[in-house]
């Protein structure tokens, strides 16, 4: 370490989300040293940004546990194992080393590994948002693009638009305590879990949301930076006006990649080709794993991030403490971490 | 459904673990319906059956819980997705249909199902028996394998064969209720936790608990199914007898993998080959997940399994629901279970 902003460590990993946690947990186990790095100011990614107050509902024996818990858990799991964060600063440079490679951020931090484990989520995020005039004046009064806290939203009457999985999520939730929640789309037929949309039907049967469909979004109403309605037009652009306070437009995140894509890593479509039996890029001594990394029969599910973590610190540790052969197999045999 | 004992259903899961639990709540996410079938005659597995008090420190975003809390938080996920379960029976056969395939069990259950998820961990697990004759005439009068209700042993002169904690445990137990005590082992030293040993050898200096050692179990006596004695035999083969009405064996448990090896499905050294981006066997419509599935790169842990449900759960979705894509991707944007 030549500088306090210089640092050497076993394994880096890229992104603080759910799934680099798990894999400071997974390689600490494996008594390998970690440094962690993330463009946002806090650990979580997606999951304490965008959805703390959401309910998830397939993390494994967690029946339901919302974005900001699991992350906490996930923090308290990694501790023991003392991993060192550089946050709020992006992963710029990926340089091969002699025993490795050598990381750089955007604010000056070089740390050497001797393996990289890319967590990167969707890389950098930002929500796509309906291509509308005026929109920007009522951005943070009207119209979000996440719900941080649904308990804001009470009384109001809401118009969500959108098609898949939050727009539908949202509707059901806001509904339990909005004055009254409307749902454009452009078409019938939504495109989320149909357990899901099973429930917004029978809400849509009882009254308690209104289903605007096929309709789009087509303007909005307002004065002063305040929203009072939101203009939607159906296929024949007849328009019509639904009285509103509030707009949420869930369509999608924009991904942004960013340095990534400039790896030199095999990747298609934005995401990162690992070998499934290892989560090895074409990069020897680099990994990837969650939503980032792909391969036949990919499933974007934390809890398949969880195990891609598991499997990906195994096969570090093959590079890290090439002399020492791990033996153990099964998890109810591990120790404690940090003993 | 012929009968009450014949059932109709989309996936028959095999195996209540962990692994199998999070089977059903996979499945009922996709809208399958789960039938499951363990040989125990509770959920849960070898977390439930033999260390249900025991912490586990690598379930993600559970940075420690033991084996009963987990199984609880399991089966609370799965419910809502109305699981039939089938315990205390083993499945024995597993034949081909025109409409999927149809599992058989010892107790003459049977169940029509389009595809078959085996979470069998190590096979069905029992007590290793002692070698010798005319055992059977005795179990469930004389010979018992576990204790379930201590206060059945009041006032019976016992003999326990072992050198493991169960031995050790259960006399100093017992000894409390018996009439007599006496602890068969081959060698002086017990394998037992250092506290309970000195409590043992404290019960022996009081004369509560006697000593046989070093001795095996080499005969039983009795008439009509009632127990009288237990031979036992020193190393130079010198018998003699021991007066008891009753024996318990704790030499530990052996795994059995049962018919499973019988049903065609490849396989090697005890485990089901599977492909590892489906979990698919050899045979079409039936999956293998857990510590009973195979391929490269395989980790025998528990999150891994997880992971290895979901996967197998969409890939017999599209044997289930063939005319039903799925869309959904992320798992956080998934519905309520059950909703």
């Amino acid at each position: 370490m030549s500088s306090e902003n210089s640092h050497s460590t076993d394994v880096v990993i890229i992104g603080a989300g759910p799934v680099g946690l798990f894999a400071v947990f997974e390689c600490g186990m494996l008594k390998m040293r970690t440094h962690v790095v993330d463009a946002l100011d806090m650990v979580g990614g997606q999951c304490a940004a965008l959805y703390p107050e959401k309910p998830i509902y397939d993390i494994p024996a967690h029946p339901a546990i919302d974005g900001a818990d699991l992350i906490d858990k996930l923090a308290e799991q990694a501790a023991p194992f003392n991993p060192t964060y550089h946050l709020g600063q992006q992963v710029t440079t990926l340089t091969r080393t002699d025993a490795g490679w050598r990381v750089g951020t955007d604010k000056g931090t070089i740390i050497d590994a001797k393996a990289v484990i890319i967590a990167a989520g969707v890389g950098a995020f930002g929500p796509n948002k309906p291509p509308l005039d005026g929109l920007e004046a009522y951005e943070g009064t009207g119209i979000f693009y996440l719900v941080k806290r649904r308990q804001d939203f009470a009384g109001k009457r809401i118009v969500i638009a959108g098609g898949g999985d939050s727009a539908v999520d949202w509707a059901n939730s806001l509904s339990e305590v909005a004055a009254h929640v409307m749902v454009v789309h452009r078409r019938p037929k939504f495109r989320a879990a149909p357990e899901s949309v099973s429930r917004l039907d029978a809400l849509v049967k009882e009254g308690k949301v209104e289903m605007v469909v096929p309709y789009q979004l087509s303007g909005l109403e307002g004065t002063d930076g305040k929203l009072t309605g939101v203009r939607v037009a159906d296929l024949d652009d007849n328009e019509k006006v639904l009285d509103a306070d509030v707009l949420l437009p869930f369509f999608g995140l924009a991904m942004n990649l960013g340095p990534i894509a400039d790896w030199g890593l095999d990747m298609e479509k934005g995401h990162i080709l690992v070998d499934q039996r290892t989560l090895a890029t074409s990069a020897p001594g680099i990994f990837a794993i969650g939503d980032i990394a792909h391969y036949p029969g990919k499933l974007k599910l934390i809890l398949c991030g969880f195990s891609e973590a598991a499997m990906a610190a195994h096969a570090a540790h093959g590079l890290v403490h090439p002399d020492h052969v791990l033996h153990f197999e099964y998890s109810t045999s591990k120790g404690l971490p940090g003993a």
